[in-house]
Protein backbone atom coordinates (compact mmCIF):
# COMPACT_ATOMS: atom_id res chain seq x y z
CA UNK A 1 0.00 0.00 0.00
CA UNK A 2 1.45 3.48 -1.04
CA UNK A 3 0.87 6.21 1.59
CA UNK A 4 -1.06 8.06 -0.55
CA UNK A 5 -3.88 5.25 -0.57
CA UNK A 6 -3.41 4.56 3.47
CA UNK A 7 -7.10 4.56 5.10
CA UNK A 8 -7.24 7.48 7.41
CA UNK A 9 -9.55 7.06 11.08
CA UNK A 10 -10.59 10.04 12.20
CA UNK A 11 -10.66 9.26 16.45
CA UNK A 12 -11.77 11.33 19.34
CA UNK A 13 -9.47 11.37 22.64
CA UNK A 14 -8.10 7.65 23.52
CA UNK A 15 -8.85 8.42 27.11
CA UNK A 16 -12.64 9.13 26.49
CA UNK A 17 -13.84 7.78 23.06
CA UNK A 18 -14.78 4.51 23.54
CA UNK A 19 -16.67 4.05 20.12
CA UNK A 20 -13.28 5.32 18.36
CA UNK A 21 -11.79 2.03 20.15
CA UNK A 22 -13.48 -0.81 18.57
CA UNK A 23 -12.12 0.05 14.98
CA UNK A 24 -8.87 1.44 15.95
CA UNK A 25 -8.54 -1.91 18.04
CA UNK A 26 -9.18 -4.24 15.21
CA UNK A 27 -7.09 -2.58 12.49
CA UNK A 28 -3.93 -2.31 14.70
CA UNK A 29 -4.39 -5.93 15.40
CA UNK A 30 -4.74 -6.73 12.14
CA UNK A 31 -1.76 -4.86 11.42
CA UNK A 32 -3.20 -2.96 9.34
CA UNK A 33 -1.51 0.40 7.84
CA UNK A 34 -3.30 3.26 8.48
CA UNK A 35 -3.02 6.71 9.52
CA UNK A 36 -4.96 8.37 12.42
CA UNK A 37 -6.20 12.13 12.96
CA UNK A 38 -7.73 12.65 17.11
CA UNK A 39 -9.83 14.89 17.70
CA UNK A 40 -10.51 15.65 21.27
CA UNK A 41 -14.17 15.44 22.18
CA UNK A 42 -16.40 18.31 23.48
CA UNK A 43 -13.79 20.57 22.55
CA UNK A 44 -14.69 24.00 20.26
CA UNK A 45 -11.86 22.14 17.92
CA UNK A 46 -14.28 19.20 17.87
CA UNK A 47 -16.82 21.13 16.62
CA UNK A 48 -15.18 23.32 14.40
CA UNK A 49 -13.85 20.08 12.52
CA UNK A 50 -15.59 17.13 12.39
CA UNK A 51 -17.91 18.25 10.07
CA UNK A 52 -14.95 18.13 7.90
CA UNK A 53 -15.34 14.54 8.06
CA UNK A 54 -18.12 12.89 9.77
CA UNK A 55 -21.64 13.31 8.23
CA UNK A 56 -23.06 12.58 12.00
CA UNK A 57 -20.81 15.39 13.67
CA UNK A 58 -19.34 12.10 15.37
CA UNK A 59 -16.24 9.57 15.42
CA UNK A 60 -14.92 7.37 15.04
CA UNK A 61 -15.76 7.86 10.66
CA UNK A 62 -12.62 5.95 8.64
CA UNK A 63 -11.86 7.93 4.72
CA UNK A 64 -10.08 5.14 2.33
CA UNK A 65 -9.72 7.03 -0.99
CA UNK A 66 -12.99 8.78 -1.51
CA UNK A 67 -15.07 6.84 0.23
CA UNK A 68 -16.39 8.06 3.88
CA UNK A 69 -17.66 5.11 6.42
CA UNK A 70 -19.02 6.13 9.78
CA UNK A 71 -20.40 4.36 12.43
CA UNK A 72 -17.77 1.97 14.20
CA UNK A 73 -19.58 -1.47 13.37
CA UNK A 74 -19.78 -0.46 9.67
CA UNK A 75 -16.45 0.48 9.95
CA UNK A 76 -15.12 -2.70 11.80
CA UNK A 77 -17.50 -4.48 8.74
CA UNK A 78 -15.95 -2.71 6.17
CA UNK A 79 -12.30 -3.26 7.52
CA UNK A 80 -13.11 -6.95 7.52
CA UNK A 81 -13.87 -6.99 4.08
CA UNK A 82 -11.40 -4.82 2.48
CA UNK A 83 -8.35 -5.35 4.45
CA UNK A 84 -9.11 -8.81 6.63
CA UNK A 85 -10.35 -11.63 4.20
CA UNK A 86 -12.85 -12.04 6.22
CA UNK A 87 -11.24 -13.37 9.63
CA UNK A 88 -12.41 -10.40 11.64
CA UNK A 89 -15.76 -12.17 12.07
CA UNK A 90 -16.06 -16.20 13.28
CA UNK A 91 -15.18 -18.92 10.09
CA UNK A 92 -18.47 -20.83 10.40
CA UNK A 93 -21.45 -18.99 9.58
CA UNK A 94 -23.23 -19.74 13.09
CA UNK A 95 -20.66 -18.43 14.82
CA UNK A 96 -20.48 -15.76 12.75
CA UNK A 97 -24.22 -15.14 13.65
CA UNK A 98 -23.56 -15.53 16.84
CA UNK A 99 -20.71 -13.03 17.27
CA UNK A 100 -23.19 -10.43 15.41
CA UNK A 101 -25.79 -10.76 17.97
CA UNK A 102 -23.34 -10.05 20.71
CA UNK A 103 -22.03 -7.06 18.75
CA UNK A 104 -25.13 -5.98 18.07
CA UNK A 105 -26.88 -6.03 21.50
CA UNK A 106 -23.51 -3.80 22.33
CA UNK A 107 -24.13 -1.10 19.40
CA UNK A 108 -27.27 -0.70 20.69
CA UNK A 109 -27.48 -1.69 24.02
CA UNK A 110 -26.33 -0.98 27.57
CA UNK A 111 -26.87 2.82 27.81
CA UNK A 112 -26.80 2.83 31.51
CA UNK A 113 -23.59 1.12 31.84
CA UNK A 114 -22.69 3.41 28.95
CA UNK A 115 -24.00 6.87 30.43
CA UNK A 116 -22.76 6.37 34.16
CA UNK A 117 -19.65 5.17 33.64
CA UNK A 118 -18.24 6.54 30.65
CA UNK A 119 -15.13 5.38 29.13
CA UNK A 120 -12.12 6.90 31.12
CA UNK A 121 -9.05 4.55 30.91
CA UNK A 122 -6.80 6.02 33.40
CA UNK A 123 -9.80 6.45 36.26
CA UNK A 124 -9.51 4.08 38.56
CA UNK A 125 -12.44 4.31 41.38
CA UNK A 126 -14.99 2.31 43.24
CA UNK A 127 -17.83 3.62 43.16
CA UNK A 128 -21.44 1.93 43.79
CA UNK A 129 -23.53 1.42 40.95
CA UNK A 130 -26.74 1.88 39.57
CA UNK A 131 -29.30 -1.26 40.00
CA UNK A 132 -29.44 -0.29 35.95
CA UNK A 133 -26.24 -0.38 35.57
CA UNK A 134 -26.03 -3.84 37.68
CA UNK A 135 -28.46 -5.43 35.66
CA UNK A 136 -26.32 -4.41 32.20
CA UNK A 137 -23.19 -5.83 33.86
CA UNK A 138 -24.80 -8.36 34.66
CA UNK A 139 -26.50 -9.51 31.54
CA UNK A 140 -22.78 -8.58 29.60
CA UNK A 141 -21.23 -11.41 32.21
CA UNK A 142 -23.77 -14.07 31.20
CA UNK A 143 -23.18 -13.03 27.70
CA UNK A 144 -19.08 -13.21 27.80
CA UNK A 145 -19.40 -16.69 30.01
CA UNK A 146 -21.91 -18.12 27.65
CA UNK A 147 -19.08 -17.24 24.59
CA UNK A 148 -16.46 -19.17 26.97
CA UNK A 149 -18.08 -21.77 27.85
CA UNK A 150 -19.16 -22.52 24.20
CA UNK A 151 -16.11 -21.87 22.39
CA UNK A 152 -13.55 -22.18 24.92
CA UNK A 153 -11.58 -18.84 24.79
CA UNK A 154 -9.37 -16.90 25.28
CA UNK A 155 -11.48 -14.44 23.61
CA UNK A 156 -15.27 -14.99 23.07
CA UNK A 157 -15.00 -16.72 20.27
CA UNK A 158 -11.97 -18.31 20.10
CA UNK A 159 -9.38 -16.35 18.68
CA UNK A 160 -9.56 -12.16 18.81
CA UNK A 161 -12.89 -11.15 16.65
CA UNK A 162 -14.71 -8.04 15.57
CA UNK A 163 -16.85 -9.28 18.66
CA UNK A 164 -14.26 -8.64 21.59
CA UNK A 165 -13.20 -5.09 19.85
CA UNK A 166 -16.87 -4.41 20.47
CA UNK A 167 -17.11 -5.40 24.19
CA UNK A 168 -13.30 -4.18 25.04
CA UNK A 169 -14.40 -0.88 26.20
CA UNK A 170 -16.48 -2.59 28.97
CA UNK A 171 -13.56 -4.48 30.25
CA UNK A 172 -11.87 -0.64 30.59
CA UNK A 173 -14.62 0.24 32.43
CA UNK A 174 -14.75 -2.81 34.74
CA UNK A 175 -11.01 -1.63 35.82
CA UNK A 176 -11.60 2.18 35.83
CA UNK A 177 -14.58 1.67 37.96
CA UNK A 178 -14.04 -1.29 40.26
CA UNK A 179 -17.05 -3.11 38.96
CA UNK A 180 -17.52 -6.62 40.78
CA UNK A 181 -17.64 -9.47 38.29
CA UNK A 182 -16.93 -13.20 38.38
CA UNK A 183 -13.87 -15.18 38.08
CA UNK A 184 -14.60 -16.12 34.06
CA UNK A 185 -15.17 -12.54 33.14
CA UNK A 186 -12.29 -11.49 34.79
CA UNK A 187 -9.75 -13.64 33.14
CA UNK A 188 -11.59 -12.74 29.78
CA UNK A 189 -10.88 -8.86 30.80
CA UNK A 190 -7.42 -10.44 31.53
CA UNK A 191 -7.12 -11.81 27.85
CA UNK A 192 -8.18 -7.85 26.80
CA UNK A 193 -5.89 -5.96 28.71
CA UNK A 194 -2.86 -8.54 27.47
CA UNK A 195 -3.66 -7.51 23.58
CA UNK A 196 -0.74 -5.36 22.40
CA UNK A 197 -2.76 -3.45 20.32
CA UNK A 198 -5.07 -2.50 23.39
CA UNK A 199 -1.50 -1.95 25.72
CA UNK A 200 -0.54 0.88 23.11
CA UNK A 201 -4.45 2.32 22.62
CA UNK A 202 -3.83 2.47 26.72
CA UNK A 203 -0.64 3.88 26.64
CA UNK A 204 -1.63 6.93 24.37
CA UNK A 205 -4.57 7.55 26.48
CA UNK A 206 -1.98 7.65 29.49
CA UNK A 207 0.00 9.97 27.49
CA UNK A 208 -3.05 12.53 26.86
CA UNK A 209 -4.07 12.97 30.18
CA UNK A 210 -0.81 13.73 31.15
CA UNK A 211 -0.45 16.07 28.71
CA UNK A 212 -4.24 17.66 29.47
CA UNK A 213 -2.84 17.75 32.75
CA UNK A 214 0.42 19.66 32.50
CA UNK A 215 -1.58 21.91 29.82
CA UNK A 216 -4.22 22.99 32.83
CA UNK A 217 -1.71 23.40 35.64
CA UNK B 1 -37.30 -26.84 2.75
CA UNK B 2 -39.04 -29.19 4.40
CA UNK B 3 -41.46 -27.39 7.17
CA UNK B 4 -39.58 -29.05 9.96
CA UNK B 5 -35.97 -26.59 8.97
CA UNK B 6 -38.25 -23.70 8.12
CA UNK B 7 -36.52 -20.71 10.51
CA UNK B 8 -38.89 -18.85 12.77
CA UNK B 9 -39.06 -15.28 13.28
CA UNK B 10 -40.37 -14.42 16.54
CA UNK B 11 -41.90 -11.01 16.69
CA UNK B 12 -43.83 -8.40 18.58
CA UNK B 13 -47.43 -6.66 17.73
CA UNK B 14 -47.16 -5.84 13.85
CA UNK B 15 -48.82 -2.16 14.91
CA UNK B 16 -46.02 -1.60 17.49
CA UNK B 17 -43.23 -3.16 16.56
CA UNK B 18 -40.53 -1.28 14.63
CA UNK B 19 -37.40 -3.55 15.44
CA UNK B 20 -39.76 -6.87 14.26
CA UNK B 21 -40.76 -5.31 11.01
CA UNK B 22 -37.10 -4.84 9.86
CA UNK B 23 -36.22 -8.74 9.14
CA UNK B 24 -39.81 -9.62 8.88
CA UNK B 25 -39.82 -7.31 5.58
CA UNK B 26 -36.67 -8.46 4.39
CA UNK B 27 -38.00 -12.32 4.60
CA UNK B 28 -40.66 -11.35 2.88
CA UNK B 29 -39.63 -9.25 0.21
CA UNK B 30 -37.15 -11.80 -1.03
CA UNK B 31 -39.65 -14.96 -0.61
CA UNK B 32 -37.84 -16.59 2.69
CA UNK B 33 -40.10 -19.43 3.90
CA UNK B 34 -40.41 -18.57 7.67
CA UNK B 35 -42.42 -19.48 10.83
CA UNK B 36 -43.82 -16.41 12.74
CA UNK B 37 -44.52 -16.25 16.44
CA UNK B 38 -46.19 -12.82 17.18
CA UNK B 39 -45.87 -11.68 21.12
CA UNK B 40 -47.60 -8.79 22.18
CA UNK B 41 -45.47 -5.82 23.53
CA UNK B 42 -46.24 -4.53 27.36
CA UNK B 43 -48.51 -8.02 28.28
CA UNK B 44 -47.91 -10.59 30.62
CA UNK B 45 -48.33 -12.83 27.82
CA UNK B 46 -44.89 -11.11 26.39
CA UNK B 47 -43.07 -11.37 29.65
CA UNK B 48 -44.16 -14.84 30.56
CA UNK B 49 -43.19 -16.13 26.99
CA UNK B 50 -40.42 -14.38 25.82
CA UNK B 51 -37.44 -15.95 27.95
CA UNK B 52 -38.56 -19.26 26.26
CA UNK B 53 -36.80 -17.62 22.73
CA UNK B 54 -34.76 -14.73 23.79
CA UNK B 55 -32.05 -14.27 25.85
CA UNK B 56 -32.03 -10.46 25.99
CA UNK B 57 -35.90 -10.60 26.72
CA UNK B 58 -36.60 -8.92 23.03
CA UNK B 59 -37.66 -9.17 19.98
CA UNK B 60 -37.16 -9.98 16.95
CA UNK B 61 -35.32 -13.01 17.30
CA UNK B 62 -34.78 -15.89 14.62
CA UNK B 63 -34.51 -19.47 15.18
CA UNK B 64 -32.57 -21.82 12.89
CA UNK B 65 -32.71 -25.05 13.81
CA UNK B 66 -30.42 -25.14 16.76
CA UNK B 67 -28.83 -21.42 16.40
CA UNK B 68 -31.05 -18.40 18.22
CA UNK B 69 -29.83 -15.56 16.63
CA UNK B 70 -31.08 -12.25 18.29
CA UNK B 71 -31.24 -8.41 17.10
CA UNK B 72 -32.72 -7.13 14.03
CA UNK B 73 -29.12 -5.87 12.55
CA UNK B 74 -27.95 -9.06 13.13
CA UNK B 75 -30.78 -11.45 12.15
CA UNK B 76 -30.66 -9.10 8.61
CA UNK B 77 -26.88 -9.84 8.16
CA UNK B 78 -27.30 -13.73 8.70
CA UNK B 79 -30.40 -13.97 6.56
CA UNK B 80 -28.27 -12.70 3.82
CA UNK B 81 -25.46 -15.14 4.44
CA UNK B 82 -27.91 -17.77 4.75
CA UNK B 83 -30.71 -17.02 2.44
CA UNK B 84 -30.01 -14.36 0.22
CA UNK B 85 -26.51 -15.42 -0.85
CA UNK B 86 -25.41 -11.96 -0.68
CA UNK B 87 -28.23 -9.89 -2.42
CA UNK B 88 -29.37 -8.20 1.08
CA UNK B 89 -26.91 -5.86 0.45
CA UNK B 90 -25.54 -3.41 -2.54
CA UNK B 91 -22.82 -5.41 -4.38
CA UNK B 92 -20.21 -3.10 -5.03
CA UNK B 93 -17.84 -2.72 -1.55
CA UNK B 94 -17.94 0.56 -0.99
CA UNK B 95 -21.54 0.79 -1.87
CA UNK B 96 -22.29 -1.84 0.57
CA UNK B 97 -20.10 0.23 3.18
CA UNK B 98 -22.37 2.96 2.70
CA UNK B 99 -25.47 0.50 3.20
CA UNK B 100 -24.05 -0.69 6.59
CA UNK B 101 -23.51 3.11 7.62
CA UNK B 102 -26.51 4.37 7.29
CA UNK B 103 -28.38 1.24 8.67
CA UNK B 104 -25.84 1.21 12.11
CA UNK B 105 -26.91 5.02 12.27
CA UNK B 106 -30.31 3.50 12.32
CA UNK B 107 -29.82 0.85 14.62
CA UNK B 108 -27.84 3.24 17.13
CA UNK B 109 -29.55 6.50 16.81
CA UNK B 110 -32.36 8.86 16.34
CA UNK B 111 -33.37 8.37 20.00
CA UNK B 112 -35.51 11.64 19.93
CA UNK B 113 -37.69 10.84 16.90
CA UNK B 114 -37.91 7.06 18.31
CA UNK B 115 -38.66 7.68 21.91
CA UNK B 116 -41.45 10.64 20.95
CA UNK B 117 -42.89 9.21 17.93
CA UNK B 118 -43.17 5.40 18.24
CA UNK B 119 -44.19 3.42 15.31
CA UNK B 120 -47.96 3.29 15.33
CA UNK B 121 -49.11 1.94 12.36
CA UNK B 122 -52.71 2.79 11.96
CA UNK B 123 -52.31 5.54 13.58
CA UNK B 124 -52.99 9.11 11.68
CA UNK B 125 -52.25 12.14 13.65
CA UNK B 126 -50.49 15.38 12.98
CA UNK B 127 -48.52 16.72 16.37
CA UNK B 128 -45.81 19.06 16.64
CA UNK B 129 -42.56 17.32 17.06
CA UNK B 130 -39.71 18.33 19.44
CA UNK B 131 -36.44 20.76 18.36
CA UNK B 132 -34.60 17.30 19.38
CA UNK B 133 -37.07 14.72 17.08
CA UNK B 134 -36.82 17.47 14.08
CA UNK B 135 -33.07 16.97 14.27
CA UNK B 136 -33.48 13.25 13.92
CA UNK B 137 -35.90 14.06 10.72
CA UNK B 138 -33.63 16.56 9.24
CA UNK B 139 -30.57 14.20 9.56
CA UNK B 140 -32.51 11.02 7.97
CA UNK B 141 -33.99 13.47 5.40
CA UNK B 142 -30.41 14.32 4.31
CA UNK B 143 -29.13 10.82 4.28
CA UNK B 144 -31.93 10.04 2.38
CA UNK B 145 -31.53 12.56 -0.27
CA UNK B 146 -27.66 12.09 -0.29
CA UNK B 147 -28.70 8.17 -0.96
CA UNK B 148 -31.03 9.17 -3.80
CA UNK B 149 -29.21 11.47 -6.01
CA UNK B 150 -26.13 8.81 -5.88
CA UNK B 151 -27.39 5.46 -6.74
CA UNK B 152 -30.54 7.21 -8.26
CA UNK B 153 -33.42 5.24 -6.37
CA UNK B 154 -36.24 4.43 -5.91
CA UNK B 155 -34.63 2.63 -3.23
CA UNK B 156 -31.76 4.17 -1.12
CA UNK B 157 -28.66 2.09 -2.45
CA UNK B 158 -31.00 1.44 -6.11
CA UNK B 159 -32.79 -2.08 -5.51
CA UNK B 160 -34.83 -2.62 -2.49
CA UNK B 161 -31.74 -3.33 0.13
CA UNK B 162 -31.35 -4.33 4.16
CA UNK B 163 -30.68 -0.37 4.46
CA UNK B 164 -34.45 0.14 3.44
CA UNK B 165 -35.85 -2.35 5.90
CA UNK B 166 -33.88 -0.88 9.00
CA UNK B 167 -35.76 3.14 7.35
CA UNK B 168 -38.99 1.45 6.89
CA UNK B 169 -40.50 2.20 10.27
CA UNK B 170 -39.30 6.15 9.83
CA UNK B 171 -41.17 5.96 6.80
CA UNK B 172 -44.31 4.55 8.94
CA UNK B 173 -43.78 7.53 11.54
CA UNK B 174 -43.88 9.90 8.88
CA UNK B 175 -46.96 9.03 7.84
CA UNK B 176 -48.58 8.28 10.89
CA UNK B 177 -47.25 11.76 12.77
CA UNK B 178 -47.87 13.63 9.86
CA UNK B 179 -44.30 15.05 9.72
CA UNK B 180 -43.57 17.39 6.91
CA UNK B 181 -40.80 16.26 4.64
CA UNK B 182 -40.04 17.41 1.15
CA UNK B 183 -40.39 15.82 -1.97
CA UNK B 184 -37.32 13.32 -2.39
CA UNK B 185 -38.44 12.08 0.98
CA UNK B 186 -41.86 11.66 -0.09
CA UNK B 187 -41.20 10.06 -3.17
CA UNK B 188 -39.24 7.63 -1.18
CA UNK B 189 -41.64 7.00 1.45
CA UNK B 190 -44.11 6.00 -1.48
CA UNK B 191 -41.50 3.67 -2.91
CA UNK B 192 -41.20 1.82 0.55
CA UNK B 193 -45.56 2.19 1.01
CA UNK B 194 -45.88 0.23 -2.49
CA UNK B 195 -43.55 -2.98 -1.32
CA UNK B 196 -46.22 -5.88 -1.25
CA UNK B 197 -44.55 -6.99 2.10
CA UNK B 198 -44.77 -3.94 3.56
CA UNK B 199 -48.56 -3.96 2.82
CA UNK B 200 -49.16 -6.93 3.97
CA UNK B 201 -47.14 -6.21 7.08
CA UNK B 202 -49.80 -3.29 7.56
CA UNK B 203 -52.91 -5.19 7.05
CA UNK B 204 -51.56 -7.73 9.52
CA UNK B 205 -51.31 -4.43 11.83
CA UNK B 206 -54.76 -3.09 10.72
CA UNK B 207 -56.46 -6.70 11.36
CA UNK B 208 -54.34 -6.65 14.79
CA UNK B 209 -56.25 -3.43 16.41
CA UNK B 210 -59.10 -3.92 15.45
CA UNK B 211 -59.17 -7.26 17.32
CA UNK B 212 -57.57 -5.49 19.86
CA UNK B 213 -60.49 -2.99 19.92
CA UNK B 214 -63.11 -5.85 19.76
CA UNK B 215 -61.51 -7.27 22.76
CA UNK B 216 -61.91 -4.35 25.10
CA UNK B 217 -65.52 -3.43 24.09
N1 LIG C 1 -23.18 4.67 16.89
C1 LIG C 1 -21.96 5.45 16.78
C2 LIG C 1 -21.73 6.25 18.04
C3 LIG C 1 -20.60 7.26 17.87
C4 LIG C 1 -20.50 8.25 19.03
O1 LIG C 1 -21.47 8.48 19.77
N2 LIG C 1 -19.30 8.84 19.19
C5 LIG C 1 -19.04 9.82 20.21
C6 LIG C 1 -17.64 9.65 20.81
S1 LIG C 1 -17.30 8.07 21.49
C7 LIG C 1 -19.04 11.22 19.60
O2 LIG C 1 -18.59 11.41 18.47
N3 LIG C 1 -19.54 12.22 20.31
C8 LIG C 1 -19.45 13.58 19.88
C9 LIG C 1 -20.77 14.26 19.84
O3 LIG C 1 -21.81 13.58 19.83
O4 LIG C 1 -20.74 15.53 19.81
C10 LIG C 1 -20.81 4.48 16.51
O5 LIG C 1 -20.97 3.29 16.81
O6 LIG C 1 -19.78 4.91 15.95
N1 LIG D 1 -31.39 -3.55 19.31
C1 LIG D 1 -32.55 -4.42 19.31
C2 LIG D 1 -33.76 -3.71 19.91
C3 LIG D 1 -34.92 -4.66 20.13
C4 LIG D 1 -36.06 -4.02 20.93
O1 LIG D 1 -35.87 -3.04 21.65
N2 LIG D 1 -37.28 -4.61 20.78
C5 LIG D 1 -38.45 -4.16 21.49
C6 LIG D 1 -39.70 -4.25 20.62
S1 LIG D 1 -39.61 -3.34 19.11
C7 LIG D 1 -38.73 -5.11 22.66
O2 LIG D 1 -38.54 -6.31 22.55
N3 LIG D 1 -39.22 -4.58 23.79
C8 LIG D 1 -39.64 -5.40 24.86
C9 LIG D 1 -38.98 -5.06 26.15
O3 LIG D 1 -37.93 -4.38 26.12
O4 LIG D 1 -39.54 -5.48 27.17
C10 LIG D 1 -32.81 -4.87 17.87
O5 LIG D 1 -32.33 -4.18 16.96
O6 LIG D 1 -33.44 -5.91 17.67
Amino acid sequence: MTSSTRPTLVIGNKNFSSWSLRPWLLLKHFDVDFAEIRLPLDTPEFYATIGRYSPTGRVPVLQDGELVVWDSLAILEYSNERWLEGAGWPADRATRAHARAVSAEMHSGFQALRSECPMDCVRRTRDPISAEARRDVDRIATLWRDCRNRYGGPFLFGGFSIADAMYAPVALRITSYGIDVGPIEREYVGALLGLPALKSWLADAEAEQRNAHKATR
